[in-house]
């Protein structure tokens, strides 16, 4: 697998996190803190509305990474978000990974991952290290 | 509130993981991929049965952050995630934040999140920075 991937390859999508989208993700993980859900306490804080939980932006790669590029069979060793700007329910993002570096000797390819918004601000970068899957070919 | 936290500073919970949490995460971020979902295609690949999503995992840290410690108006800068055992629906997991280091003048924290399971053998490991809410009392 790895023998045909290139240095600036890249993959992309769109998606618009609802607020029932945002409902659900804290419902799951249990964080139902007020700065994702409460109107009247957000008025006040420096974010103004509520805001999608961060770590709901940086699980939006995996669907990449897994089904389609490296895709299926790839193991997921490693991801580090930063948390840019505040995104809010309602916004088109565009989700993107971009192969950055590959060592091919260990089998492991570092991409760098990236959330904008509408006007192409960036919202959140980082990088994601993965395992894509040994072809026996390539043994 | 950041002048009150010591390094060493440590907050946990428990928490299982059920199939049905991992169809809603799949459902929710798009990544619907056989690692997590199909028995017979699992049991062909080094995990031999469906797993977590890492991601998932790595979600489960910021219930703590936002609704207990540092608590109500912390700000999530980053995390950094290491996934380093497959994580099995149904295992019993810790999840536990510690204070590693407090960097007053720019009211920055650095945890270590960390997440073990029955055994307490460590699944996943990694960084989180975040701002916790300036008290007026403080500034």
């Amino acid at each position: 697998m790895i023998k045909t991937m290139h240095v600036g390859e890249e993959r992309s999508y769109k998606r618009v996190i609802t607020k029932e989208d945002v409902k659900k993700f804290g419902e799951l993980t249990g964080d139902m803190n007020q700065a994702h859900f409460d109107a009247d306490y957000c008025s006040r804080t420096p974010f103004k509305e509520p805001i999608v939980h961060g770590m709901l932006i940086g699980s939006l790669f995996s669907k990449i990474f897994g089904t389609e590029y490296p895709g299926e069979g790839t193991i997921y060793c490693g991801q580090s978000l930063k948390f840019i700007k505040p995104v809010y329910p309602g916004t088109e993002l565009t989700v993107k990974i971009t192969v950055k570096e590959i060592i091919e000797e260990k089998n492991r390819v570092i991409f760098s991952t990236e959330i904008f918004n509408e006007k192409n601000e960036l919202m959140l970068t980082g990088e994601a290290l993965m395992m894509p899957r040994k072809e026996k070919k390539d043994e």
